[in-house]
């Protein structure tokens, strides 16, 4: 079977992403992984963490080979300023953003067989007169996705309806119509990225105790339940609206693939809790592969080897394994 | 010492919360166990269950004595119509609030040292033309104290902003009088009934990334930070607002006594999760000590002997030591 060769973007220059690469290289992979960024940074940055690397541009042509030990393969990008660990610098906003362009624009043309994206700073992007809600929102715009955000962890998945929104705009954000699609791409992935045939979907209500039968609010009655019903009527393997309060205790969670929570703050604290460490964040709906280290950047952490790189370890190893199981698929369509 | 003496309301009578006090009534005990409740009911639900218990009317004027095993101690409220395990009838609802009341009042005239409640069935009480949103709102009115729900499981508390609200109404409902209130009775009870000279309290943020510097929603700077920067200085230990989803890790939680979350689905899906079967819910701000199951009436289960007592138990447990600690902090302010 062919190497998977995997893009990985560190992301915010002054924070802990290159850290986090360069820890990644000092260990063989059974993938390629090529790391976006600017090479005299990384340079930099090892020079600092005391690591020793070989740095080697990357060629799209050669046949991937599986990363060895201290080599570290750059698809390069050029910093517009020199880089200091912990200190933003609006100016290199348009560098995150070209590795980022550079690395997903490579998974299109299938120079990569997935993406692996490291720890970006909104705000300094924001500074820098981009409006950037988040790379989720970013890469749907290139790669023209429907994106659905899910974090996983030993023993749990968590997908979301509704992210980044201040809460008291969450009530009128979960439309039927949302919720459908949101569902639709959930199930379609765990199947064909995941290899689960029959997906089984836990979905939370809005209100608390989902709405306790319209007493605590009626988005349950009135959007959600009909949706869920469409679907299972469809075959869909989905239950619900249950309570978020008691739908994450293990009797519940034992016969579930999947958790979809209709907010940010009702689904991520048990997973993080659950998972802190070695969590991994997937985009749902793209047409690339797409999976995110589960944390900030760290500002303060970055260049003195106190980086965790485990969240980010499970995310190159959760995009090796999605790349390895689309090939196989891919090639048994080819077969047909 | 004297021995506590607890009262325990079993709740819905169709329910488990029979079941649990006849099987706590199965174990010696350090306090003296006083069910509230229908003597009879108790004794059909004994004999479906297969317990052998000894029933004794209370006598509130001898002295309280530890409860031995297969003795209940009963303070009586008549059911309105026979009870049938698994099938609610809205008639029993008055006898609900009537134990309910018998228990509290027996509290406050200090009969009973402490209050336990099993669970109720909120929707047959409203069905039976009384409005309930809930044992917490209950108990309020009848002592007159702000109760503040905390949900507690060994290794951590949560305490709400808001408790039973839909989820559209919680953001209108995080003002700053309200989060002062809460704040103040958190601190002020878990310093005078468990004991902890200065607590170390988490307070979330009410967006995703506790509103991420504004772009995420405002009601952090405008509401919530104001009010914790003023608590701040009058002393309390305070820290805030915080990401709901890092919070809850155990980097965070390491070194804090209590989180206080803005509303339900943020803070108890974690709670639950870690403690499920062995969580207790507190009613801070009550002049009475009451605890409570954390878990609904399981209807299904009520004469099965399937139910699980751990929660029920610990509830006890918390209550009989609230109890002793207060107690002591009575003799010692009678010292003075």
């Amino acid at each position: 079977m062919k190497v998977p060769r995997i893009a990985v973007t560190p992301g915010e220059p002054a924070g802990i992403g290159p850290d986090l690469c360069l820890t990644l290289a000092q260990t063989t992979h059974e993938a390629q992984l090529v790391f976006v960024a600017d090479p005299d940074l990384l340079g930099r940055r090892a020079e600092l963490l005391g690591y020793r690397v070989n740095t080697r541009i990357f060629n799209p042509h050669a046949e991937p080979t599986p990363s060895e030990a201290g080599i570290l393969w750059v698809d390069p990008v050029a910093l517009v300023e020199p880089d200091r660990p912990g200190v933003l610098d609006s100016a290199n906003a348009a560098y995150v953003l070209a590795t980022l362009k550079q690395a997903t624009e490579g998974c299109l043309r299938h120079r990569y067989d997935a993406l692996v994206t490291g720890p970006v700073h909104k705000g300094v992007i924001n500074d820098a007169g981009v409006p950037f809600s988040g790379h989720t929102e970013y890469l749907a715009d290139i790669t023209g996705g429907h994106p659905v955000m899910m974090l996983a962890c030993p023993g749990l998945r968590v997908a979301l309806v509704t992210t980044h929104l201040p809460l008291s705009q969450v009530p009128a954000a979960i439309t039927a119509e949302r919720l459908e699609k949101v569902i639709r791409i959930l199930d379609s992935d765990l199947r064909s990225r995941f290899g689960i045939e029959l997906p089984r979907i836990l979905v939370c209500g809005l209100n608390p105790h989902a709405g306790e039968g319209g007493h605590l609010g009626r988005e349950e009655i009135d959007v959600i339940n009909p949706v869920l019903v469409k679907l299972q009527d469809e075959g869909l393997h989905i239950q619900g609206p249950l309570p978020a309060d008691t739908l994450f205790t293990p009797r519940h969670l034992e016969g579930a693939d999947a958790v979809l929570a209709m907010y940010h703050d009702q689904g991520l604290p048990v997973l993080k809790h659950m998972g802190f460490g070695h969590s991994v964040n997937i985009t749902l709906g793209l047409p690339i592969i797409r999976t995110s280290v589960d944390h900030g950047t760290a500002l303060e952490l970055a260049g003195t080897g106190q980086a965790e790189v485990g969240s980010m370890q499970a995310a190159v190893a959760l995009a090796v394994k999605l790349a390895r199981r689309k090939a196989v698929a891919d090639t048994q369509v080819g077969d047909r």
